[in-house]
C-alpha cells in the first residue's frame, strides 16, 4: 500500500462542531495539523511556523505567484493562505494532514489537489445547529439566524465535497473521519504500485 | 443519511482468499449473498431460490433480453447471471449485497448499477499467493502457474475497481472491507437527501 499521508479537509457550518473535531483527530500521531501563512501582525505568545508562518505581503504575494500556496484569501486588508511545501512534506512523511476550511478554500484545494478529500461536517438537523449557536450564548439572536442562512448556502456546495459526516457525537464523528482515512488509503487510485508489486516479483 | 444498502463487489485470483472473506461478511446480518440465476441442472440437495434459481433456456434468454440481469455469462453450455430485482429488493430493505465474481462479470455490473462498489482482494505478495494454491494440494504444478499467470492479467484491469484490500489475514481484510462500506455510506453521492434535510425544515 501507498504510504503517502492523506490530506483532508474539513468544512461545516458554524455550529457542525468542525474545530472540536479536527482537535480530536490531532490528539493522534497520524494527523499533523496545516500551519497557515498570514501577513497579519503576530499576536502576544504567537510563534513564528507553530502558529502561522508570518509573512510580509511582498513574501506574501510571492508566494500566490509562484503558485506554492495550496489556497488563499484576503479577509480586512490582511492575507491568509496554507503553503503547499509544509502539507507535502507532512504527506510524505506519511501523515495525514487536516485543514479546517471554509467552502471557497476547500474548492481552491480541490482545484490544485485533486488527491484532497473533502468532508463536510453538519450537525443531525437543522434544529441542533440552532441550539448549538443558541447555547454558545455568544451571539445575538440575529447573528444566529445569519449563520443558519449561511449553512443553508454552504450545503448547496456539498456535491462538491466527497463525504458528509453527521456530527451527532463528536467520538462516532471522530471514528467515522477515521474510517473514511482507512478506505481513501485502499482507494485503487492511491495503489497504483500494486500492479508493479505483482509484476516485480517472478511473474 | 441514505438508508439503501451498498452493492458491493468482490473478484481476486484464486488464492486471495475471496470465498473465505465473503463468508466471513455474510456472518454479519447487514450482508446479504445474491443469489445467480442458471440452466444447469439442480445437483442434489440445492434448492431453488436458496443455492440458485433454477431457469430453462428460454426463461434465461428472456432476462437477458429484458434487461433484468446485473451480469450474465456462459460455461460449457450453461448460462449464469444475477437477477437485478433480487439484487435491488435486498438493497431496499437496507442490506448490503455482496457479489464475488471474476473480472469481467464485475465490469458488466459497474456498468449497469455504477453505485457499485468494486473490491480487488490481493495477497500481500506474489510469493504468498504461490504458497496459497500450493498448500492446496489439490492442483498441479502447472494448474498453478497458469493460475498465477491469470493473477498477473486480472491485475492490470485493477484501476477500473473502486479498492484494493490486501488480504493477509482474514479477520483484517473483514475489518477493511467494512470500512469501505461505512465511508460509501458517507460518500456525498449517496446522501443527496442531506440538502432537502436542511432545506425541509425551517429555513
Amino acid at each position: 500500500m501507498d504510504k503517502a499521508g492523506i490530506l483532508m479537509i474539513i468544512s461545516g457550518p458554524s455550529g457542525s462542531g468542525k474545530g472540536t473535531v479536527v482537535n480530536e483527530l490531532l490528539k493522534d500521531e497520524q494527523f499533523a495539523l496545516s500551519i497557515s501563512a498570514t501577513t497579519r501582525n503576530p499576536r502576544p505568545g504567537e510563534i513564528d511556523g507553530k502558529h502561522y508562518f508570518f509573512k510580509t505581503k511582498d513574501e506574501f504575494k510571492n508566494l500566490i505567484e509562484e503558485n506554492m500556496l495550496l489556497e488563499w484569501a484576503c479577509f480586512c486588508d490582511n492575507y491568509y493562505g496554507t503553503p503547499l511545501k509544509y502539507v507535502t512534506d507532512r504527506l510524505e512523511e506519511g501523515r495525514n494532514v487536516v485543514l479546517e476550511i471554509e467552502v471557497q478554500g476547500a474548492l481552491q484545494v480541490k482545484e490544485k489537489y485533486p488527491e484532497a478529500v473533502l468532508v463536510f461536517l453538519i450537525p443531525p438537523t437543522l434544529d441542533e445547529l440552532r441550539k448549538r449557536l443558541t447555547n454558545r450564548a455568544t451571539e445575538t439572536a440575529e447573528v444566529i439566524e445569519k449563520r443558519i442562512e449561511r449553512a443553508g448556502e454552504e450545503i448547496e456546495l456539498i456535491d462538491r465535497y466527497d463525504y458528509v459526516v453527521i456530527n451527532e457525537r463528536i467520538d462516532e464523528a471522530k471514528r467515522d473521519i477515521l474510517k473514511i482515512v482507512c478506505a481513501e488509503k485502499m482507494n485503487v487510485k492511491r495503489n497504483e504500485n500494486i500492479k508493479k508489486l505483482f509484476k516485480g516479483e517472478s511473474l
